[in-house]
């Protein structure tokens, strides 16, 4: 392929304008256009929730890098309120709507990145189109969740118990609101281990948050002020001047396919690990693609800002001539709910007997400390392994201080494929104030490999 | 080998007390004797400066499992002040002197675990066997060195910027003792980079640390009462009511040596991954032995207690017939001086050089959480890696936060042999409150990419 010269990204959030700024950094005299049909670019939406929580901060805190600079220091051609409504392959063009100032133009491209990332799933049910009603996706729905907590609402529901559904259940806690957390499935973090589950639904309900499982949402009522005013559902009417709908994302892949692309099994856009589309002159990366899984070992769709940033940037390489691979995900994700961090790795059990593995696993308890050191709290990591194999397939670890960054622990085995066996020999740092002479992850290894075939 | 029903072992702290328990807890029906030469049994030793640090806790508080425990739990035959004088390999027996009691007697085994652990070096000079000179090695050191405490001594000399004598710089200070570290060799914790000694420098100073390099200490002085009062040296007079000799260890390797086992390079036992000594009856493990460094591939002597732990875990699983192998070391270790965690894995640059390797190597600073999360601190990173082959040979980690724990990161890479491109692409967890979205070890990785011929 020519080296391209005219790079087009649809899409200037995380992976857009890493794959923007990559190419211009390797190749400077490669004109690049960045199509973002927002207001906004380059901003950590993984943050909003941690913003919402302080009042006093904006949330054009979150942007990490400016229009301006953008424009001045990177040399972007970067035009926003531009939607692309539609990219013709064999023409090797886009179509943008200057929703601004009006008018249609197409453009050609030698290189096409999509990035057009993810959004909020909407509840199609009466009354979820009321004010008050939110969703949590983009800068715009972070700055109108702050600008509806200023008009002080006491309770809030959030439908769904996610990660999203989660830090918000904590930041709207602290704003002060009374929250009830309304998930359709039987138990909160849909697909993690009931024993996590219970930990985080023990400081949930500590700091005064309800929780209710198995419930179906039917509808969303207006009050005298035709603002939302209560949440109707199959197991009662719950009241509340503000709704959070936190039930999930879908990709934003509808560009692609009706371009011809061809989109995975997931729903996302399909690529290969050089983040190439399945046209050589189209890549895809960030929330709108799926991505290699590496204990899967195929693609899957797990949309997290990590991704996006690492897939743009080696989309962006590889436009420039680069062989940049990407080297997959593991299923990697962390969040804090109160004074909770919960972070994960891999597959859980039941996904692993979905994948057709037979998953042993353990839980354990564990302190974050050193016998005799003050001031230690129980990390509780749970570990998923093949029997036959002794594979590790997944883990989660749940505590006070250090589960998060335990987790790589995990992350970094399960990308080298390490059985149980192999976790049990790392040679893990070890000091009284931040862990025990046996990490809890060791302890959860020793534990695993009593129930392998061959650890 | 006839499985062993006679198994004894020589010293009862960690290595020791791992092998003896994990003996009988596979083989319940074997005779196991301890042999301890000192009065304490299965000790956090590491946990010895944290816990001179608090005045109210006793020292006894790091004993992990207690002398009534070992005999009535695990039933183990436990003798205390019992010490081992010789090793008769040709009659499978060992002769111990009761130090209490009097007496010496000769005891057979089928199978023997050697684990004497290492001793503190102390230094042939005068006035070193002054009251108020200290080393900190086993129980007693720590009890004794927190009766001298007690005495209201004002001014600390710590001699050598080891481990030791950074945390103990930290806690004599922490107990309102105005503290002078000495040490021989021109920097601070000697084979690390300068860039992280810098940091430590930067802490110490900051907290009223007086810190001198390249000084020869001569001989210590005692005042009027007896007790050691002053440090000379050859840049000076350095006043001290309370000196502590933190200039390294030595492997007790004295017994084995005797009895004609051989000896590693290192001066520490050799033993092979099965903790096999070079006799089929006899198994070494902890501060007394070699370990099997994987960065290196060959024996290394780096004592620790979490080496020790395992060690003696897979000596006892082998000795009752199970085949566990030792996977090795990678270097890691890790400790806490003031508000700093500081911690390494692999070997530095200058170790990579005279091991063959052409090293290259990066050192970044990056916040410890996510773009626009308060309360973030920064978080230094270097990384070593082969020019040639892009394999990862080491690194440290130094911050408030979050420092010792990623370490681990670079443990498990090295533990998998993983290049500064696998390293890239690891899916590291990530939430603002406790990592941004390229995590610290990432943007080493990507910045060390750029050095590296195959990364």
């Amino acid at each position: 392929m020519a080296k391209p010269q005219r790079v087009i990204v649809v899409g200037g959030v995380a992976a857009g304008m890493s794959a923007a700024s990559q190419v211009r950094r390797r190749r400077p005299q490669a004109a690049v256009t960045v199509l973002e049909r927002g207001d906004h670019i380059s901003y950590g939406a993984c943050g909003m929730p941690y913003n919402i929580e302080d009042p006093a901060r904006p949330i054009e805190d979150l942007v990490v890098l400016s229009v301006d600079e953008a424009r001045s220091k990177r040399g972007i051609d970067l035009r926003l309120r531009h939607e692309v409504t539609e990219i013709d392959l064999a023409a090797g063009t886009v179509t943008a709507v200057d929703r601004a100032a009006g008018g249609e133009r197409r453009e050609p491209f030698d290189a096409l990145v999509i990035a057009t990332g993810a959004r909020a799933l909407r509840l199609p049910l009466p009354g979820f189109e009321l004010p008050g009603v939110h969703v949590l996706r983009d800068l715009g729905d972070g700055a109108a969740l702050k600008a509806a907590l200023e008009r002080g609402p006491r309770r809030a529901v959030v439908i769904g118990a996610g990660y999203i559904g989660m830090e918000m259940a904590h930041v709207l806690t602290a704003r002060g609101l009374a929250v009830t957390v309304l998930e359709r499935l039987p138990q909160l973090l849909p697909g993690w281990d009931p024993e996590s589950v219970a930990r985080v639904d023990e400081v949930l309900g500590a700091h005064g948050v309800e929780r209710r499982t198995g419930v179906t949402v039917e509808a969303a009522e207006p009050g005298p002020d035709g603002r939302v005013a209560a949440v109707v559902t199959d197991a009662g009417r719950f009241e509340a001047e503000l709704v959070l709908v936190a039930a999930g994302v879908r990709p934003n892949a509808e560009l692609a396919a009706a371009a011809g692309l061809r989109i995975g099994d997931s729903g996302a856009i399909w690529v290969n690990q050089s983040q190439q589309a399945s046209h050589e002159a189209v890549w895809a990366a960030g929330d709108c693609a799926e991505a290699y899984h590496r204990v899967l070992r195929r693609n899957a769709w797990v949309p997290l800002g990590t991704t996006a940033n690492k897939q743009g940037r080696i989309a962006g390489a590889n436009i420039t001539g680069a062989a940049e691979r990407f080297r997959g995900i593991v299923g990697t994700a962390g969040f804090v709910v109160f004074e909770l961090e919960v972070a994960r790795s891999g597959i859980g059990e039941e996904e692993a007997r979905r994948e057709g593995f037979d998953p042993v696993s353990v839980t354990i308890r564990q302190r974050s400390r050193a016998h005799g050191y003050p001031g230690g709290s129980p990390v509780q990591v749970r570990l998923v392994a093949d029997r036959e194999t002794g594979l590790l397939l997944g883990g989660e670890i749940v505590g006070r201080e250090g589960a998060a960054l335990r987790a790589n622990i995990l992350a970094a085995g399960l990308a080298a494929h390490m059985t149980v066996s192999d976790i049990q020999g790392l040679d893990l740092a070890y000091a009284p104030p931040f862990a025990p002479v046996w990490d809890p992850v060791l302890v959860a290894a020793n534990q695993l490999a009593k129930e392998v075939a061959a650890p």
